[in-house]
């Protein structure tokens, strides 16, 4: 059986001792990553979340030590007292690559298996092995590297928020069901068989109810739950850092969302942000960038050439204008770099985002394009003309008679060929608010106007004399945080009275019935003195991608799901008990 | 409709400014307290979370200003700009009571309805009513205090884990059903019909997941749930002040643990706690308070007065002997305050504890005694010596064939004295640490073993040879740390080795089937090596009512739910859409 601790005292972490520690008796533990074996020498490289440190067995170490060091194998546990020495032959690639632990006892705390693949940054293994043997997965330094990254955020989290009067309170996880937007994750009552708790998307309700208590200042790191098909940068459960306020404008909400961002880069990275933060309307960042969350570290804009086809006889372009637009990207100096092949595999790509389809010109050597020939030649000009046209550049457009299209197809374009062509400056992040998003975006699939933030969101002043007439008009007090091209955080004002949120719910089409039902605990809770309040929230998974530079959300989740939501390590979801079903009144309903 | 906040901004807080700010400008922003209309004079208590400030608006105020003063209504919301001034007349009982803000701009932000009660400290109201108004309740200075407590013993908890090297790592709240004890909460997967998640009861396999992966410090505020019967002091969701820790043994777990605690009654209370703690095993805890959570604070022990009654005719006494026990305590000098029918009620009331009575005797000017009458008089005179009894005196005896229910009878009467007669000292907590106990509980509904922590609690090592021949001898390495006569927290040192693991789970009563399907992932890791470890849990709720001597629960709630674990002011659970349970492919049980 393995041994145990009794009587022992860890000095310190592998990574910590040096040089000056020499002739120091410590113990040490941890795992073994490598044992070498030179028959009259043993070296062992212990390695904890600190680092490493070299254990050395030689002709001078009790023969039962040496024995026991003979025996050990990668990831065994080890607790090894000895004296710190000078190596004779150094590791500068070491923090501790000076000095080695010539160890006089030895205790094997644990034995290891082998692992099914080696604990070592960037190990070549699949993404099914990393989550099936998780626990092992992360002693990779790399994982060990993010997740204490995700605590120093978190920790700055509370500093911040506490230094600046905010008080963290715990909304509930078990609430009342009112999807709108995502599906809810249910949980059946056993008390009220029938019945179902949901777990929260958001604590947005709840923290409104905190501003109506008074408690001025809110803050909590809120577990949130959606059951929605994921994807790559979905989980079904994650964290937001969310906070609300009360008494304040949208500017009150955004120097505090400014101040964190600018305290998590310095806490983690040493960067300095400049605050404030750069702004952008939706509708520029639409129209510049196509995109409501634009990386600005590049360039390559949407350039609007509808008028300069405003006459054409060409049907694609003509047909687009009543309604959409004709937009293009210059995508400078490529011609050469981008094969016809390639164009169409773009274009074809395009559909998917609603895009009929993509047109272009090649200024290569020879000129080629597909939609020139369709133009008058003054036309051709004015496009070339408006997108800054130079030999060596490739030119697309898209034509919608929908611009939400365009935007989205030429949007996703421009950062696909940045990303394919490496334009992007990396060199330093790039932050900006988006503000005055449209408060309503209309649903085809429903037939109705949709909150796009939320149905709490508070119209603009300036545009409420429009909300029954002009929905698609009216702006909210709605702002993004938007780091490197993702959508980090986001808020808005909420309205705080009663007649005016009774007025949006029915712009959006809440029978009054049915909204009682769903929210009727906040429009009652509005009716006893709501202050103005307002706040955001920010993604803990995005924000440390984003920091961190990381491509895969699950790297930032100790225990993540897998697309289908499933744990591949404890095998969940799985069935249960019959009686446990039995005691909650419900039954798995057949095919 | 309401007016905003354009072009405002608050300067402070309403209970901040003092007679020194007289002169300034100042813009306060919160609810009416109070509107006392004297005719030419208005005054206004305006409330916020930090205290109150008086508005003040008579002749020299603007006639519009004046009469939105006059409109105002408790609970109206408010932003009232103008200039602080010493009052004439002041209030010695308010911090602010020196002065008063004389109004030249006002804004009603929100009118409200006349709310159900009035929102002031100790407002009589039933606990319905403050349920189903929670968000009014929670404008109470109590609540509010409460609440920034709670924040405060969070935050302190961050810090210190933090300075202490513990990583905040989140565990998975959507995970796999392995109940041993409560109840889960089960999810049901909509990609995966039929099968289930369930909600954490605590983070216990993943914390030790993580000691595998080598994070060494672990800690966590964590939300854990169990569908338990809830009582006064159980909510269906509550949270965990969670740590572990590796390479330790008990006194490493304690010493962290105790860090804790004094700094949360420093910071909190400014409160000096001697460490380390007083320590006291189980078994003596149930042999001197009969609970192995007793409260020091007061005396009345328990004896053991099994050796007087030895030879003793009496049934009920020897009947007691070959199994289990005679215990007594004597309540000093109460004879005179406790009737004959209180006694008898106190002897019913022990029935729920498993006594099948309560023998007594009350030394009061006349001698009664339910039980000396059946013994030798050299008995009875053994048990009075052995209690102690003097003149005035009050003795109980609980006679059981198990000692379980002798403990239980006597430990809950103790308390339940202590508190009727006042006999505890509040002027300082009592802290200790209760250590050594057993590893296993038998279960007669079970007819097995049960573990009394949990299966993966560490079994001193010097009973092991024992495990499976006297498992009722069998001491486990586990804690609980003891406030006032709560268990506040506890916590164990795990088992670390494959082996041991697989031999508790057996001893358990585990098949190794059964056992592999709901814990197979952790008894996999640990064949991957796992060091030593243990660690400790807090529950947050105890901890703010012990600390701040609250007595229920939902107090220390920011939205609680009842003991049917309904949510008043949301009404949850509650019936969801049938195509929320299609997509989940349950149906609701048929009677």
């Amino acid at each position: 059986m393995a041994e145990f601790m009794t009587g022992l005292k860890r000095s310190c972490y592998c990574g910590e001792p040096r040089l000056s520690d020499a002739g120091k008796t410590l113990t040490l533990c941890g795992w073994v990553q490598h044992q070498r074996d030179l028959g009259q020498l043993i070296f062992i490289d212990l390695r904890d979340r600190s680092g490493i440190m070299q254990l050395a067995f030689d002709e001078d170490t009790d023969r039962e030590v040496f024995q026991k060091a003979f025996s050990c194998r990668s990831e065994f546990v080890l607790a090894a007292t000895g004296t710190v020495r000078e190596r004779t032959s150094k590791n500068p690639d070491l923090p501790t690559g000076d000095i080695e632990l010539a160890v006089t006892e030895l205790r094997i705390l644990a034995k290891s298996e082998t692992p099914p693949f080696a604990i070592e940054e960037n190990s070549k293994v699949s993404n099914e092995t990393r989550l099936k043997y998780r626990y092992l997965d992360l002693r990779r330094p790399d994982m060990q590297r993010i997740l204490t990254a995700r605590h120093r955020i978190v920790k700055t989290a509370h500093d911040y928020f506490d230094d600046n009067g905010f008080l963290e309170i715990e909304t509930p996880d078990l609430i009342k069901s009112t999807p709108e937007g995502a599906r809810d994750y249910l949980v059946p009552s056993r008390i009220f068989g029938g019945k179902f708790f949901a777990l929260p998307q958001s604590p947005q309700l709840y923290k409104q109810l905190l501003m109506v208590s008074g408690f001025d200042r809110y803050m909590q790191v809120a577990r949130c739950f959606r059951d929605e098909d994921l994807r790559a940068d979905r989980q079904p459960e994650f964290t937001q850092i969310d906070f609300e306020m009360s008494f304040v404008e949208q500017e009150d909400v955004m120097a505090i969302g400014e101040g964190f961002i600018k305290k998590a880069y310095k806490d983690l990275l040493n960067m300095d942000i400049p605050t404030p933060l750069r702004r952008m309307t939706w509708q520029e960042a639409m129209n510049r960038f196509g995109s409501d969350k634009p990386d600005l570290r590049f360039g390559m804009e949407l350039h609007d050439v509808s008028d300069c086809v405003k006459n054409t006889e060409f049907k694609v372009f003509r047909g687009a204008l009543a309604e959409g637009s004709v937009r293009g990207i210059n995508l400078k100096g490529k011609a050469n770099d981008l094969s016809r092949k390639e164009i169409d595999k773009l274009g074809e790509w395009v559909k998917s985002y609603g895009a009929k389809g993509l047109a272009w010109t090649r200024l290569a050597d020879k000129e080629t394009s597909s939609y020139e020939k369709f133009l008058a030649p003054e036309e051709v000009q004015a496009i070339r003309t408006a997108l800054d046209a130079q030999p060596g550049d490739v030119l697309f457009l898209v034509a919608s008679d929908e611009n939400s299209v365009v935007y989205a197809s030429l949007g996703a374009l421009r950062c696909e060929l940045a990303r394919r062509f490496d334009l992007i400056d990396k060199s330093k992040p790039c932050l900006l608010w988006i503000t005055d998003f449209p408060m309503f975006e209309y649903s085809k699939e429903e037939g109705r106007w949709m909150a796009m933030h939320h149905p709490f969101t508070m119209p603009n002043p300036e545009d409420l004399d429009r909300l029954e007439s002009d929905p698609g008009s009216v702006r909210s007090i709605a702002y993004d945080m938007v780091i490197n091209g993702y959508e980090a955080g986001g808020g808005s004002i909420r309205i705080h009275d009663t007649e005016l949120q009774a007025r949006m719910l029915k712009a959006l089409g809440f029978a009054q019935e049915d909204a009682e039902r769903r929210f009727g605990f906040l429009l009652n809770a509005l009716k006893y003195g709501a202050p103005p309040h307002g706040g955001m929230a920010w993604g803990l998974e995005r924000l440390v991608m984003v920091l961190l530079g990381i491509d895969d959300m699950r790297d930032t989740v100790a225990f993540p799901k897998v697309s289908s939501s499933a744990d591949l390590m404890s095998n969940a979801p799985d069935v249960v008990d019959e009686k446990q079903l039995r005691d909650l009144s419900i039954a798995v309903a057949k095919e």
